[in-house]
C-alpha cells in the first residue's frame, strides 16, 4: 500500500490579503457561505461526526473546500480553502488560491476533485453516516471486487438522476446501484478506486466506501444535497428492512 | 399503464404582477406562510427528505401548493403556487392564479385536490416517512386489493376524527384503519386509486401508498398536522411492536 | 364503565379582563411562560405528538394548565388555564380563575390535580412517549392488577427521589418501580386508578398508563423535568435491552 | 465500600465579588462560555439527560466545572465553579476560587481532575449516553477485571489520538480499546479505579463505566469533543452491528 504524497502551495495575486475576498460574500448562496450551512445540517444528521466527512462546491473554475479536522457544525466562511481547477496541471501539485490561516487541506480533496473533473459535478458531499457504514458491512459477504448496494421499487429512488450526461431521473421500478470500494488507511489513496468505480458504473452519482462512508455528488448543489439525503434515507430504510427480514430487491410489475 | 397528461396555465388579472399578492401576507397563519413553516418541521421529522413529500392548504376557493423538486426546509412564500378550485372546470386543465418564477407544479397536485374536493379537507400532507414505507412493506403478504393497516387499543388513536361529516373522534378501543394503495411510476396516476380508496373507506383521513409514503388530510390545518403526527407515531410504534413480536390488534374489553 | 361528568366555570374578579394578568409575566420562570417552553421541548422529544400529552405547574394555590387539543410546540402563555386549588370544594365542579378564549380544559386536569393534592407536587408532566407505551406492552403478560416496571443497577436511577416526604435520592443498586394502570376510554376516568396507584406505591413519582403513556411529577419544576427525562431514558434503554436479550433486573453486589 | 468525604471551601481574594470575573468574558471560547454551549449540544445528543453527565475545561492552572444537579441545556456561565489545580495540595480538600451561589460541586470533580492531572487533558466530558451503557451491558460476560470495548477497521477510529504523549492518530486498521470499570454507588468513589484504568491502558482517551456511561478527554477542547462524538458514533454503530449479527473485530489486511 502506497501513500500519495502531495505538496500544496497557496498562491495569491496579492499575498497581503491571501485572496480572502474569494470567501467573502453577502450572498447566502455563495459557496463559502453554503458549505458551512450545509455542514451544520449534516452534523445534525449524523454525517460529519467528530471532524469526519465534509463537502465541497465547484463554481466554474473555482473549487471551495472545508479544511481538515474542523468541527463541521462550527465552520465559518473564513475557514474555506479555494483552489483553481485549471491551475491543477500536475495532480500531485495542488495550488490553493486562498487558504485559511490555521488549518490543513482535507485529505478528501482529490476525491472531491474526481467528482468535479470526471463527472462535471458542482457539489460533492462526503458522509460518515452510520447507515452507509452498516450497508457496507451487510454487503461484506459479496466478493470485494463486486460489492454493490441495490434497491428497487421504492419511491425515493426517483430522487436520483439517470446518470452522467443523461436527462431525467430514475423511475420507481428502476434499480438504484451504488458500488462499494475498499477503504484505505489514507483517504487520498481512495482516489484511484473511486475513479475506477466511476468508470465501471458511469451513471452512479455516489460511491460507498467500505466501513467508512459515502461520496455523493450532483449536477448542482441542490441536487447533490437531495441525492445525499435520499441515499441516507434509503440506507436507513434498507437497514430496517434487513432487521425485519424484508428483501432490498423485489419483482413488481 | 397510462400517464395522465395535464396542461397547466397561469392566469392573472394583472399579468405584470403574477398575482404575487396572493402569497404575500404578514399573517403567520396565511397559507403561503404556513406551508413553508410546516414543511420545515416535516423535513426535521424525516417526512420530506430530498425533495420528496409536501403539503397543500385550501382556503375557500384558493389552493396553495408547494412546487415540485424544491428542498422543503428551504421553501419561501414566494415559491408557492395558487390555484382556484372553481376554475378547474376540466380536471386535465389546471389553471394557476399565481406561479413561482422558476419551478414546476407538483405531481401531487391532483392528489391534494382529491382531498379538498372529495373530502372537503382544508389541508393535505404528503409524507415519505420511512415508518409509513415500512408499514406498507410489512403488509405485502396481504392481497394487493385488500391491504389495510389496522391498530387498536392505543391512546394516540383518539387523535383521529371519526370520519367524513361525522362528529367526534375515534375512541381508545376503536380500530384505526388506513388503506394501502399500489404505487405508480408517475405520482399523478395515483389519483384514481386514491379516490377509490376514499370511496371504499369513506371515513379514513389518510391513505398509505405502497413503498412510497402517506397522504393524510384534515378538516383544518391543525387537525391535518395533528393527524399526520399521530399516524407517524403509530407507524413507528407499530414497526417497533413488530420487532418485539407484539401484535397490532388486541382484544381488550 | 362510567365517565366522569365535570362542569367547569370561569370566575373572575373583573370579568372584563378574565384575569389575564395571571398569565402575563416578563419572568421566564413564571408558570405561564414555563409551560409553553417545556411543551416545546417535549414535542421535540416525541412526548406530546399530535395534541397528546401536556404539563401543569402549581404555584402555591394556583394551578396552571395547558388546554385540550392544542399543538403543544406552538402554545403561548395566553393559552393557559389557571385554577385555584382551595376553590375546588367539589371535585366535580372545577372553577377556573382564568380561561383562554378558544379552548376546552384538558381531560388531564384531575390527574394533574391528584399529583398536586395527594403528593404535594409542583409540576406534573404527561407524556405519550413511544418508549413508555412499549414498556407497558412488554409488561402485558403480568396480571393486570400487578403490572410494574422494575429496573436496577443503572446509574440514571439516581435521578429519582426516594419518595414522598423522604429525603435524598435512590441509589445505584436500588430498584426503581413504576406501576402500570389500565387505560380508560375517557382520560378523566383514570383519576381513581392513578390515586390508587399512589396509595399502593406511595414513593413513586410516576405512573405508567397501559398503551397510553406516563404521568410523572416532582417536588419542583426542575425535578419533575429531570425525572421525566430520566424515565424516558430508562424506558428507551429497557426497550433496547429487551431487543438485545438483556434483563432489566440484575443481582450486583 | 467506603465513600470519599471531601470538604470544599470557596476562597476569594475579594470576598465581595466571589471572583465572578473568572466566569465573565465576551469571548465565546472562554471556558465559562464554552461549557454551557457544549452541555446544550450534549443534551440534544442524549448524553446529559435529567441532570446526569457534564463537562469540565482546564485552562492553565484554572479548572472550570459545571455544578451538580443542574439541567445541562439551561446552564449559564454564572453557574460555573472555578478551582485552581496548584492549590489542591490535599486531594481531599478542594478549594474553589469561585462558586455559584445556589449549587453544590459535582461529584464528577475528582474524575475530571484525574484526566487533567494524570493525562494533562484540557477538557473532560462525562456522558450518560445510552449507547455507552448498552456497550457495557453487552460486555458483562467478560470477567469484571478485564472488560474492554474493542473495535477495528472502521474509519471513525482515525478520530482518536494514538495516546498520551504520542504524536498522531490511530489508523484505520488499528484496534481502538476502551476499558470498562465497575460503577460505584457514589461517583467520587470511581476515582481510584478510573486512575487504575489510566495506568493499565496509558494510551486510552476514555474509560467506560459499567451501567453508567463514559469519561472521555482530549488534549484540547476540540479534540475532547471530537473524540466524544466519535466514541458515541462507534458505540451506536456497535450496538446496531450486534443487532445485525456483525462482529466488532475483523481481520482485514
Amino acid at each position: 500500500m502506497t501513500t500519495t504524497t502531495t505538496t500544496t502551495t497557496t498562491t495569491s495575486q496579492d499575498p497581503k490579503d491571501n485572496n480572502d475576498h474569494l470567501v467573502q460574500s453577502a450572498d447566502r448562496k455563495h459557496p463559502a457561505n453554503l458549505i458551512p450551512e450545509l455542514c451544520k445540517k449534516f452534523w445534525h444528521l449524523g454525517w460529519v461526526t467528530g471532524t469526519g466527512g465534509g463537502a465541497s462546491i465547484r463554481d466554474d473554475d473555482l473549487v471551495y473546500l472545508a479544511p481538515s479536522g474542523v468541527q463541521k457544525e462550527m465552520m465559518q466562511p473564513s475557514d474555506i480553502y479555494v483552489l483553481s481547477i485549471t491551475a491543477q496541471l500536475d495532480p500531485k501539485q495542488r495550488i490553493y488560491l486562498r487558504s485559511p490561516p490555521h488549518y490543513k487541506p482535507s485529505q478528501c480533496t482529490p476525491l472531491f476533485m474526481a467528482a468535479f473533473t470526471k463527472r462535471n459535478a458542482r457539489c460533492c458531499i462526503h458522509s460518515h453516516s452510520q447507515w452507509a457504514v452498516l450497508i457496507t458491512l451487510l454487503l461484506e459477504n459479496a466478493p470485494s471486487n463486486n460489492r454493490l448496494f441495490e434497491i428497487n421499487n421504492i419511491e425515493q429512488i426517483k430522487a436520483f438522476g439517470k446518470g452522467y450526461r443523461k436527462q431525467g431521473n430514475l423511475g420507481y421500478h428502476d434499480t438504484l446501484r451504488i458500488p462499494v470500494i475498499e477503504n484505505t488507511p489514507f483517504e487520498e489513496d481512495l482516489t484511484e478506486s473511486l475513479e475506477e468505480a466511476m468508470e465501471k458504473y458511469p451513471d452512479t452519482y455516489a460511491v460507498l466506501v467500505r466501513r467508512h462512508g459515502l461520496y455523493v455528488w450532483g449536477d448542482t448543489v441542490d441536487k447533490a444535497k437531495a441525492q445525499a439525503e435520499s441515499l441516507d434515507y434509503l440506507f436507513q430504510l434498507a437497514v430496517e428492512m434487513k432487521k425485519l427480514g424484508l428483501p432490498w430487491l423485489s419483482d413488481i410489475a
